[in-house]
């Protein structure tokens, strides 16, 4: 009895978390209330506050829950990707994807709303530095790069907020032909920092 | 007479434009109501419906002014720095402050409020474009960079990615020394991503 319980409320909990970014994603953080999530899951309020007491307990448990299943996924999609020639590439495409889909979209939605509310920002920030350090790793590990050599840190950390700033394009108009491009080249470039690196000093 | 009728308008519009800004970087767009921008604007509502009918009209006509007003000075503050070394870096801060000021931020309040609103996103869209080709050809002309050269154009496009996820990166936490290092290395590849254009092709 004791572990069904538990199963109905690991069930209440996801469902909650699943109608929290389908919510976020579809109204965004202003439009999105505990009421509508509540009756998109299927859960009565009372389950709800009991799981999630507010708002922002639920958004932040839904968006690390859907952060830790799109880098799982990530990581067990990029295990099929050819080692050398075009993988960096691939690991590009992979990034790009992760940020104009709902994970980059939800996160951004409690950026921008956490700005503006001290309440939020206390909770959002520690979320949004976790998410990035996550990425950060995940990137490193499928780009095979060594950290310890010099200038390969920056090289992540500006790959990373290049496509940081591609998500931000791809709200509103959706240039792929433009952000292929962009990924064409920075591959090559990267790449070549890459390999750069590991040359011993001359 | 209607001189002084044309400066009393121009005057009321530019009182609304600011407190529109002020109002959307403190509150956010869903903070932002039009009865708080007359009162803080100190004008009448009927003054205001007459020159901005919606919200809208009024957000979007505030933040074109704002980018065509900060391209204007940081064009103006880039006629005093030096050319050749270290200009790249110069321009590069430029643009970095750029996306982590009021523009940047009132830009991003009203792509992620469009993204979920299609009538907002109807007046904004075009809006963003608009800054989006501003800020490039500033961004090209600071770097007195050439874009009949192969992949300048690229590289110009990767910078300004690389700063709006800066600008992301600044919402919450803001990492100046990880900034600052991570500019600092982008000017130097940049400069040799420019200087390689510009060599005949061997």
């Amino acid at each position: 009895m004791a572990m069904r319980q538990q199963e109905r409320s690991e069930s209440t909990r996801a469902r909650l978390m699943d109608a929290m970014i389908e919510c976020l994603v579809e109204r965004g953080w202003s439009g999105t209330t505990t009421t509508e999530v509540a009756q998109r899951a299927g859960v009565s309020r009372g389950a709800q506050l009991h799981h999630y007491p507010t708002r922002a307990d639920l958004v932040v448990a839904a968006v690390a829950h859907l952060g830790a299943a799109r880098f799982a996924e990530t990581r067990e999609a990029a295990a099929a990707l050819p080692v050398g020639a075009g993988r960096t590439r691939a690991v590009l495409e992979m990034l790009a994807e992760l940020h104009t889909g709902p994970l980059f979209r939800a996160a951004l939605e409690l950026l921008v709303a956490a700005r503006t509310d001290p309440e939020l920002h206390a909770v959002v920030a520690p979320l949004e530095a976790e998410i990035g350090r996550s990425t950060h790793r995940l990137t490193v590990e499928l780009l095979g790069a060594d950290e310890s050599l010099p200038g390969v840190r920056t090289a992540v950390q500006q790959t990373l907020d290049m496509v940081r700033g591609l998500g931000i394009d791809a709200l509103v108009s959706d240039d792929r032909t433009r952000r292929t491009a962009l990924l064409d080249d920075w591959a090559r470039h990267l790449d070549a920092r890459l390999a750069a690196a590991t040359e011993p000093p001359g």
